[in-house]
């Protein structure tokens, strides 16, 4: 994920990052989650994007529940015609159900998701010691990635 | 979803429900949460359990994230072979994508679910005065679901 | 359909259209197909064309089985990076299964796929004796997606 | 495929095949497709079996347009309430894409599909020079595949 960050911030992009570890949000209608400050900071951040990467592990074959908690805080007056780009993450072999799932709920909030999207299994695996991706086909689609994100969320823009 | 739980009781049933009102599920991987108490309730009652009801609201595009979060919660050691019967409820006209992906991470922890579904749209007018489904079609599936869950949670029992 | 491409063409765009009952596609692998002249014509046109509308009745929760030969009759080097814009039609209820399929195909082929899709319900009483569509939302949803699709197949236009 | 139907043979199931390039059968709709023979045949043999293994290649994301066009001759009444089992083969990496879609449209056509399923990447090297498929996780899966569709279908018959 820091490795397409930084991709982006080198084609140009302004970018920020949401931690759920220091920032958590909670669950949709739990106590006191109308009125949560990290939501609101949350909504304020995608307002302010011109673009978003998701990217969620795996689990029982679909995004995670953290992965939807935080999409279900989004509405289309967030995110409407802006582009979003699509990482998922995997303990063992390939799948693309994350991948194909974040696509259809990014679309429902009304975002072009770009064809380009980086499915990596193995995770565990999948950095070398430097930190770096160890697969070439994914380190590719990675570069692929970010330079479809950046290109067209410009040409994109309203 | 009462009445799809009253119906099962009559088939026979012993039934239980989990209130995420009254005892929420953390998300996971949040501070504490492999250690919540009511965690360790829910994977008690998942594994005492032959069958499992799933109703969850479709926001975009997909069930909710709380439904995902619970389902996060459950392995295949504590579900593998049982029945699985799912709903979900629409603000707006009906769509399948919940039933779908639901389906889809049932089967991931092992799951059989049954071909029995039902979609409920327009959710705030679809109950009478008296708390009955209006729609024929929409009661008549209900009917069918629970018929299927009770019957087959016994067949397919090991 | 034909009311979609009635309004891209007012839009400016010049409109093709592949008939199905005069000019069939045969099953991708039956004997001859390999050398197919409809096959030929129909991967030329896609060549020649920016964007691309789909329409295909849901059978059996997914697209059509003609629909899906027809999409295995394309690869990337047809529709990398073009625009594609999605209807479907159904006997019954909505259902977003069959966008949601096509979806995920036009992606595998490298394609943008606008955010506007439309399911249209009922579609035996869906127009009314002038051919005019009789529900107000879904009308309202052809000319966004029609817009959609002329609009942005020229912004990506690389 | 042929590994499957033999397991399942040694369990005792008796076996047939639809052979496609021996008798194909027409895309829905064709010219005299309503009359077809194959059709006859393909729905009667569909009638006399009391489970299914479809075995599709991943073709766009998605299962093939033959695949597809086989599973929209068939209807409830031919297949209601009987166990199908799920194989895909592709020829690249891991994708789960089109088992989703089948168990998607199985269901439709009121199926109940094993929880057991098989994905074979890499098709091309797949099999030993013995036929048999190398890779021993694969093994497995047909395995308890073939073991549960024969097992259950069994348990479920009314």
């Amino acid at each position: 994920m820091e490795i397409l960050l930084e991709q982006c911030r080198e084609l140009g992009a302004e970018v920020t990052i949401w931690d759920h570890g220091t920032n958590p949000l909670p669950l949709v209608g739990a106590e006191g989650s109308w009125e949560d400050e990290n939501v609101k900071q949350f909504q304020a951040m995608a307002t302010d994007s011109d673009a978003y990467i998701l990217s969620s592990p795996e689990y029982h074959g679909t995004m995670s529940g953290v992965m939807k908690n935080s999409l279900d805080w989004l509405y289309s007056k967030h995110t409407s015609g802006k582009v979003f780009g699509l990482v998922s993450t995997l303990g063992g072999q390939s799948s693309n159900n994350t991948l194909n799932h974040m696509r259809i709920a990014a679309r429902w909030i009304h975002g072009w998701v770009t064809p380009e999207q980086v499915a990596v299994p193995q995770i565990k695996n999948a950095f070398d010691e430097h930190g770096e991706i160890n697969d070439d086909v994914i380190r590719n689609r990675m570069s692929a990635l970010s330079r479809s994100i950046v290109e067209n969320s410009i040409k994109l823009r309203r």
